[in-house]
């Protein structure tokens, strides 16, 4: 179980109720139309988790793999490091990831000493098929571990990318088992279809249950109308020339990876040029509680009032780790903690930061999972998912492309061209 | 060696010039009446060196030590993780790092598990002697493994923290070796004091060679004023409400902990009130590429013009990582970047993005570091903290201190003691 709560101390308009209605339409339309396809992932995953499954019984080199190594970059990685990161600590047997996504040469070659091939399965993940640095991490692959593959290494390497894509031809032609990713799912939005689904359940995840926590969501959203969800979007479309940030302060170190990829999804999914060629998109900066206390808190409380804060916070971990009932002579300071677990003291911080912060009247809302369940995964990422569409399309922009990517890979392409 | 561009299409006027003339002043006064203690750290902690060499020589159970846990956070943690991070790739037998920082029950009980008390040492880091996640991670590792500190385990455990702290009292009344930080420097401006120093040191980095590219840059700074960081000072100082946000965009994996400390330096330096009772400061956002032109350069290109990027890329990784002369069948569109290195492409990637953003006059500037040296990690050290003290000078705050902290710590406090 997910709650949520917002404190902004504001009252929609009747202007801005009807955007909200109209965003909510649109998003009926969206789904029905399959504009955007991930409204659908929850419940079409489903079949594709026991595809997988099959294959898996099915796979020759699987039972001896404890590693998966993952070559994939932005949104065909980091919702998967993102889950990985959530339930490795409460799943057990669950395979290694090795995740080659940054073209830093230090970077790959440390990871690269780490994998045995006889022991690895490698996906391959690329929407378009052409990626750069994902092609050209295949390649790293293919050569240093010296794969065949047109004979022994085919049932070693998966691919996920579009149906039709160059990777997905390259596949076909080698045999190698691909997994599609539907045409109307863009890369960050796509965690819940094979993208994600494919290498969680190949690892060992709970991915029916995320399955269910998410088609939950998606289901109260449309039949219910998640009133919170649409508060928040109308407060972050309506207000984000004065709040120009937001900061998701997450109160777990296994949240880090997540919040990452709330960065991406919202960064360039709301970061766009609106119908009437202005700039606008509130910017997501993913910040780690308790440790961030110490470094970001001060810039919130005292700096410039330009930010919302969401607090995210694991009610239970599941872990009851306690602070000893020993006192240090000279710091007895201190002892007010002794034999209360991490846990309490952890959400206290969380606590007493967010009351700091409602105090000086800085917009807050607050994320609390009972538990680190696949269940609550699952809702938590359709929740952002969500909450992107509704700012998205009260924002009136189109927030499945990224047209600001292209100069960068042109000017890219030709700096190597012209040295040929 | 390290380069310094900016591209700002900007010219300071007159009384810019006069508030950067100021400012310059304030810096001077402040390292002449000792203000602020961290401009003599270069020189100062050379002595330091030396005496933590002759310590380690004397030490009894550091012969059998491969790893060093690090008790602190936020200041007291940062500095040494980020050049712990720089350099490990490039630094021969060093001691493994466990950072002990979050009060986190599942990140703690994770690290825990990879300890083992005959060959670790452990260091406690706190200026204040009081923090309260430190204090009571320390007592844990006290149970945990049965720490006996007034007999047999007194060498295995160090403390750095301030003259007098209740933590320095507990160590001299057990005997426990203790460094002190100096009281003008603050935990953000602390890294080349003891608490860098100390464990970086004692886990073989050249410590020597950071501290002088540290002071050739101080020397540089105030005997022929390093114009660029007086531009770029003035730049943030006087655009910080048009350009509220400075993202750094760090093209190296290894740099991820470096822009955590950065994050800290400016956001708990420059977020402040200033003496007019206004909220000021530019926001700080680390990026890693080129893995986050995937996930946050859409928000950079297309959305609000509210940020400065300052690119840093590393010229010479000494990794000749290659791209393989691979073809892949229908793929051969990628083969364009085939025989060059990881190293060229990671960055003709950065400069492609920053040329892609100079053509949008989105204002960049770039760190340029012809290799990752100890010389070069301590001139980026102190260049940063420059740049800091330049910005609050002309901003005309009090960056040393952090009072928005409070009352967030006394709320925790009372949520504890009420329960008694």
């Amino acid at each position: 179980m997910i709650t949520y709560w917002l404190d902004y101390d504001w009252v929609p308009d009747s202007r801005t109720e009807k955007l909200m209605m109209e965003a909510f339409g649109r998003m009926v339309e969206e789904r029905e139309r399959g504009v955007a396809g991930y409204y659908h992932l929850p419940e079409d995953s489903k079949l594709l988790e026991t595809e997988v499954k099959a294959w898996m019984a099915s796979n020759p080199v699987l039972p001896r793999c404890d590693t998966i190594v993952l070559i994939g970059i932005g949104g065909s990685s980091l919702g998967t490091r993102a889950v990985d990161s959530m339930l490795r600590h409460g799943t057990e047997n669950v395979k290694r990831f090795v995740f080659l996504e940054n073209p830093d040469p230090v970077d790959i070659s440390e990871k690269l000493s780490t994998i045995r091939k006889e022991k690895t399965l490698f996906i391959v993940v690329s929407k378009s098929g052409t990626t750069i640095e994902t092609i050209s991490l295949f390649k790293t692959v293919i050569d240093r571990f010296d794969l065949d593959l047109k004979g022994t290494d085919r049932s070693r390497v998966l691919v996920i990318t579009d149906e039709g894509s160059p990777l997905c031809r390259f596949a076909d032609d080698h045999e190698l088992k691909a997994y599609t990713i539907p045409e109307n799912v863009g890369g960050r939005f796509s965690v819940l279809s094979a993208v994600g689904i494919v290498p969680l359940t190949i690892a060992g995840y709970d991915t029916c249950g995320i399955l269910q926590g998410a088609s939950d969501m998606v289901t109260r959203f449309f039949e219910r109308r998640e009133k919170h969800i649409e508060k928040k979007a109308a407060f972050m479309a309506t207000h984000w020339e004065r709040y120009r940030m937001n900061v998701l302060f997450a109160y777990a170190t296994f949240l880090e990876e997540f919040s990452g990829w709330y960065v991406h999804l919202w960064g360039e999914s709301l970061g766009k040029i609106d119908a009437e060629g202005m700039h606008v998109g509130p910017t997501p900066i993913g910040r780690i509680g308790a440790v961030d206390q110490h470094s970001f808190l001060q810039l919130v409380m005292e700096g410039p009032r330009d930010k919302t804060v969401t607090f995210m916070k694991v009610v239970d971990f599941e872990n009851d780790l306690k602070i000893p009932s020993l006192t240090l002579e000279n710091i007895e300071n201190a002892d007010y903690i002794n034999t209360h677990t991490f846990n309490e003291l952890i959400n206290a911080e969380c606590d007493a930061t967010l009351q700091s912060m409602v105090e000086k009247k800085i917009p807050v809302d607050l994320i609390a999972l009972d538990r680190m369940t696949p269940a609550n995964v699952g809702e938590l990422i359709v929740y952002y998912e969500l909450l992107t569409s509704m700012t998205g399309a009260m924002l009136d922009i189109d927030i499945y492309t990224q047209p600001g990517l292209e100069r960068g890979k042109t000017i890219l392409i030709n700096k190597f061209e012209k040295d040929r």
